[in-house]
């Protein structure tokens, strides 16, 4: 099995720290091939973002489809995924929908914890587009500007205060540069803490071993 | 006043069409330019069609932006709304959303009548997507694939079944291409009959003339 | 054209304010006449000042709809909204309505500041029946008594609590006797702020404009 | 205990048909006022009815309060109900309110069966006020216009589909004026038949013997 | 007439309780029988103390069936009411369910005040079974663990706070074991505080009266 | 990795039948202890059933808890899941929860092949429970009796009117008995039809290799 993980974004630095986190999950059962984003951008949170990322992630897409069992776009604001559900007939998986639906089946609600606060209402708005708005308890990013986002002190407190105000059972780590603080943070909490590229692995090799993927009857359908 | 009219697709006869339309609304009373989009596809339907138009469609609002007074997106998938309300400080108005939105006011539920089948599920999402779907009839197209889409017979029959056996109160046409049959269409029906173009007309124009735009406070900021 | 704005009240002096936000908007392009209702109450709070009102606003439509092109219900409750279009095949626009389906164009959440508590569940209840709730950020009323409601500084103030503590990204100011306001809080505020009159009379213009009315063909069918 | 029923139109032979159907329930151990309501239409159907009957309704309300220990609405479009909640401090319920809820604690979904096809539209739009929408099978109502409304076998085919076609489990009749034919017509069908007047009476009478009524702390209060 | 309370725990104890709240509804008008379930356990929360109580309440209604007119689930969770009424003709009500539907009629919003903390997710999820969750202000829970629950200062306060920092319009009980303090905390509220035996009791004498039973249809029907 | 699945029913060929698509999936990376429930019924439509497999799905959870590292449970109503994921740390998923949410994933709308009629208002029921009712085109039951449900060809021609008049994008196989015909089906249509047993295993085995379980915080917490 070989799968192909696209970072919407150009950053290499982010780009293999998601391969890192793939890596610990295949733990060699399966090939990884992560690449960032030629023409992207260095980080995605405006809709331009995932319009500058569009033209090259569809290049990774039709470039390696017949290498690659699958895909799994790994930014955490699914930038173009209907796209590319619709573009190729192997199966395709967004870090944010994973994540997300898993949390579903974890608990009673859960939080997403963003980078920004700039991302908050954007992620309100995928939460609703995958039907989850009830099921969420909050989406929350660190307050204060002088501690960096990707600071693992800040994000646990913001996962703390998610818990204890908004009563969140589960947490969603709402970015794919936080991967690989799943643990530290969960040490800290008494609830699962997910990591959104390892939960598109999980749904992503499943699809693939079962053998379905996405249905081209209609929506997905890329003729017409 | 001056409007932009961007068509997202590349058809210079459609494009002749809807200008046609907006003329007619505006009567001379303000300026009207109406444009293709260079490198878009002839017609829009599927995602792919959504990020081929992006680009000429975020030249033609950055080249005009300080020449205009708003921007309408004339086609009936509101291609791109969300990227454009973002990057401009202009407002910006698409056709789906604006005649749905006056739809919702002049009867109990509406219908959309659709060119294609393929674009029904795309539809719906979009109808949600806008938190309609509670007043939504059905997304209808027409069924035969002899019969063009763009013939009035083969709408009017589409929407009176929506009329008659969806109990819409409200069509709307769901295509810029069908820019010109509302009117055509109402006279054998009982109902209103909402042409996409002038009802972004409508509300943009009020918009401008009241000086309001988008909210740049969070999720249409441009920055971050 | 010709459009008559009936204030559901019977005060004086918010019927003049209204009026000069109406000519304000017109600026001479179409004629308004606007009229107080006799035998209504001084303010509309309760359901009974609904029903009070009932009558006089009957009485001003029957009389007048061969004058005019239009009506417009100045009252932030719309009371009586779902009559008004049953009995007249001219187009009616409530200006509650009008500024929140407006308000949802133009970002993620809305507000709507209502003049006193009593009315917050009230409002509630028609943002639902608009099938708006899931776009409400709020709606929230002047706290201190001592502080008059009409005063812009304690609007104001209101108002920006919903954009900080509720996330709101528009503004709606929930009572016709606010209006003239939404320039002074906007200037304090950074996100758009939208008085119903001019709301309504954008949609009322344009409706006439085109040609299209209330769809006749059952719930607002006033026979039977 | 002593209840007035009050049925919102004028007609004479319907509210004693909805006061035979109330001393059924009855049986002598409280005391039924039943009063049509004077300048109420013959016929409840369209907003502008539920106007004609305010006054009138509000009357018989101010008047009976302090000899009453409760007020029926008997009209299933629930015409000024919250109105009447208002302006007493005495229990009131609706006969659709009622009967909708008991019916929502009986079976899956329930359909309402409505005299007229013009009332669909309506009767829906009061299904969803009472958040019943998604427990609604649907609202149907008998299609020839040869066969009386009244007469029992155009309302039991009418249920019979609801039953078979829409899934019903339970059958709500949508007028007063139906008021006696729920066991001839559960005869006919393996579902429940709701009349709303006894349903109101189950729900007021338990309501005056418990001492409870209507929460006047924020939306029916007639004070503020 | 004849009702049998099922208490789903075996806390004797609380089962007098709730059958001195029934007994002063009855006034002597019908006769109650009300059991604790044996094999159930001392308290009600978890799932398993639901499944706990299973066995014990399928005997006691296969042995009374033909004995009472019907029966009430006194705890507020419900546990097993789909199953009980699935396995009886006659009539069968939850004290949450009936509660809540009558909290429902008397105020725009309820809260319901939960004993202990463990359980509002578990209460939540049960508001939504019933499609009340848009009706819902908030599930609250006293909060100092030295404070026991059933002390009536601690719930008092609870429904204080949910008064005025939730907006609920009613109260709703939310334990059996509450029985009895509905008045008492009343007093100190300017809002209706609901028990739920009572309430379940004005549901299920007034079904006995009227004749009607769980529709066996379908979702009920103990055979396929 | 060793995973025990729960048949909560007592059918031994039922329980082969699971076991093989399991293995089927495995391809003998993991251990499968798969099991029928003592005590359970032949079948599991209604409430009744569920209970009578409790005890015996406790007792199997609790006597193998230390030794499996998780559970499916097998059954497509996803009998007492809520109670195994709070009596287990062990991470614990429903065939249905699973293969719902996972078809959420591959296409826009999805339809649940019931094996009974009887069981179409609690799959929705379930379908609600877990927040995708708005992505359900329906529930559809093979219909003629003398057609054995398991007959591959009368579920086929289900899943085809689901395909075609509800529109639905992808099939769920909605009882644990139709394990091994999602091939077989899906070889005769064109969209994925998915099998339950397969969809948790895909669920369970990448939850077990992440290393994440049931949040314990609040609802699903067996102590309080």
């Amino acid at each position: 099995m070989k799968i192909m993980i696209i970072n919407p974004n150009s950053d290499i630095e982010m780009t293999k720290a998601i391969e890192k986190t793939a890596e610990n999950y295949a733990k060699g059962e399966f090939k990884i091939i992560c690449k960032p984003t030629m023409g992207g951008p260095r980080f995605i949170a405006r809709y331009e973002d995932h319009i500058m990322s569009a033209t090259g992630m569809i290049k990774l897409v039709k470039e390696n489809e017949e290498k690659v069992d699958g895909f799994i776009i790994a930014c955490h604001s699914d930038p173009n995924l209907d796209l590319i559900k619709e573009i190729t007939r192997k199966p395709v998986v967004g870090i944010a929908e994973a994540s997300m639906k898993i949390a579903s089946m974890l608990g009673h609600k859960f939080s997403v914890i963003s980078p920004i606060e700039h991302s908050i209402p954007n992620k309100e708005a995928l939460v609703r587009k995958y039907h989850l708005q009830d099921m969420l308890a909050s989406v929350r990013a660190p307050k204060s500007k002088d501690n960096e986002w990707s600071e693992e002190e800040s994000l646990t407190k913001a996962a703390e205060l998610a818990v204890k105000e908004d009563k969140a059972e589960v947490i969603v780590l709402g970015c794919a540069g936080m991967t690989g603080l799943d643990r530290i943070i969960q040490k800290n909490l008494s609830v699962p803490v997910l990591d959104g590229v390892t939960c598109a692995l999980i749904i992503l090799t499943g699809l693939i071993k079962y053998g379905v993927s996405t249905s081209k009857v209609r929506r997905y359908n890329p003729e017409f």
